[in-house]
């Protein structure tokens, strides 16, 4: 017991960090499996038992790292809202403030729906009609990460607006808008409506002060 | 033998009318009963058996009139679809064409997202969302229903243009952004965010050509 105390408190913290990080990355790659299967069959599809059978993992593994369904499916919010940050905001941000980061925020956006990082398509807009309907903490998640979103992009507007690049006017409105066209696109690409997507894509230049054509 | 002939022939027609009135009936009621589970809980939550139970019918009686899942989900399709024509576009055909009807329209098409026919909003809305990655009759019923839509609005447009009441222009796109508008109002009505609809109004406005404010 001695010898047993003392192993343990000599390799624990490092044995228990290596289970903390793999964990974590197990963690992950779950999460972001389980938006995958939401961005398809929707985020009610996304259950411990079918991420264990796809993943070849136990149900019990799954449910000892989330615990509950909904756990699950929250950490599937948070995962798809990551890719987002990472495939559409961070990169426009090194753009300089003004229309030019707009344009890269909104050019992201849509290489984001005509390559989409989900199988699904965009994972935002399908989740949310989904969930609409549905009081609890993921439709709240949901919205919370929707309106974070069109608020980044109204302060975005605004800012070109100060700088005299876009007419003044209410950068909300516009933020609702370009995010309503954007969604339609996703929608109309994922029916294989591909020219409708030219069609978004022209009136977000329009809505952006970029000459037509 | 002789008589049950004799009696078959002179009332089974008016027999089987009746049966088949009643029929029909039921298969209305079930079919709009099931486009409202559909706009709350998905077309996916829409069985056999999960009407049955709503209803308190027998499952073999629904599924007599069905047949499958999916002949109860085309079916709430087509039942959504006359609750779309009937509440938007036979009223707005009373008005004359150009930019009065349209305006018709797209009030309307306002009023059935605020005061919704369906417990969980637009019912095309959500639906088309939750098939565009699931290919089959479904989504292709819904597809067409919703370019019928785009169709019919664009060619509205057109003659509000013919008219010299709106500026001319790309019709199928002026189409397609109300549509992506109206949308977006219904998801942010469904989220609480009724500002967002008042919002979505006015630019709906904008792009009809009617003064804002």
């Amino acid at each position: 017991m001695g010898l047993m105390a003392e192993t343990t408190s000599a390799s624990a913290p490092h044995l228990t960090d290596q289970r903390l990080v793999k964990g974590a990355r197990s963690r992950a790659s779950i999460a972001r499996h389980a938006a995958d299967v939401a961005s398809v069959e929707g985020l009610n599809g996304v259950s411990i038992g079918r991420l264990a059978t796809d993943l070849g993992i136990s149900k019990s593994g799954i449910a000892t790292l989330f615990g509950s369904k909904e756990a699950l499916q929250l950490a599937a919010v948070h995962a798809a809202r990551d890719v987002f940050v990472e495939q559409i905001i961070t990169p426009s941000l090194r753009e300089p403030r003004g229309v030019t980061r707009l344009r890269a925020l909104v050019d992201r956006w849509f290489d984001h729906i005509t390559e989409p990082a989900f199988p699904g398509g965009c994972f935002r807009s399908a989740a949310l009609i989904e969930f609409d309907s549905r009081p609890g903490p993921v439709r709240d998640a949901l919205a919370a990460d929707h309106d974070e979103w069109l608020t980044f992009l109204a302060t975005e507007i605004r800012k070109a607006q100060g700088l005299g690049e876009l007419p003044s006017g209410d950068a909300d409105a516009l933020a609702f808008e370009l995010d309503a066209v954007v969604s339609a696109a996703n929608l109309a690409r994922q029916l294989g409506a591909d020219a409708k997507v030219a069609t978004a894509r022209s009136i977000a230049d329009r809505l952006l002060g970029r000459s037509e054509g």
